[in-house]
């Protein structure tokens, strides 16, 4: 069974991810980072300064994306694999590859 | 005078961003952005949807940056090639667009 | 069994291609892209305009990487799950996106 | 005088780039790797080689990318600053960051 994956409906699937509390740490973090940048610029900061924070922040929700990424391949995916219906699941897979990057 | 950059100390430079009001309402938009996202793991929201809102909050930090960009080369970098000395300015903005990218 | 991954031994994994001739073409019409940037520099034509052309071929690659990703999974991830061996062909999937972004 | 940029009229205006020579051997290669890159699924060589090679392609293409946008802002961003009339260089400026990226 893939790890998390229950899909009662179609629509409304939802996923257990396995590592939910450092996923929810991480991106509390990130609203923290997001925050100081607001606070850099209120603070009149030097626009390279911000630039850089924002560059970080930007790759630390890379970060949360490739984790959830590979959640849903060893999960969801895997599933519909094991159960001979991956088609739409890997048309789906590839469009959000597509825009996360 | 390149506008907002006011330089006493390289070190502490200090820049008040033309449309500062407007950015800091944009990143406070994204800091609710993510702790969205947050929410949508809490809830075990499904995996490609949690991603697609991830793919939105890096592109609303891209524009962001690419605001700020503009106003460091309106403010900043113009101050210095009219003040004759943009050799290192110029070199921090290319090394500042690799980063962001 | 998965379209294509023929393993006879880890290290030289050979892959035919689904769509092999399309994507020879598009890669052959990439390198004609890039002789005409190399072309565009030679005849000294405008800066933006060599770079509008090299986002065009950038993008040209990014579309026959994710076709090729799109293989991948359906091909070699398929046939490591379907044999239940999956976990070092996911791990290599997350890492391959992770650089092709 | 902004290094390279001649303006004999807006729409055709011509560059010579200060690093002509190594560019075009940058670009000389990174046409030798596109077809490298054709030769590996002519030869059905496994997925994650030939991403990998694409992600080499790419980053080849970001750094002429890169050198070209600082010859950009050395030369012809430079000269416009000069001469008084910046706002359409910046605007043109941001808008090929946004398309490189």
């Amino acid at each position: 069974m893939g790890e998390g994956c229950h899909e009662p409906e179609a629509s409304d699937k939802s996923v257990v991810q396995p590592n939910k509390d450092a996923l929810l740490k991480r991106l509390s973090r990130i609203e923290g980072q997001v925050r100081g940048i607001g606070g850099m610029i209120e603070s009149d900061r030097y626009c390279v300064d911000v630039l850089t924070q924002i560059a970080a922040a930007k790759s630390a929700l890379d970060a949360v994306a490739l984790q959830l990424l590979e959640n849903h391949v060893k999960g969801c995916v895997t599933q519909a694999i094991v159960d001979g219906d991956a088609a739409a699941r890997i048309d789906e897979l590839i469009a959000v590859v597509r825009k996360i990057r």
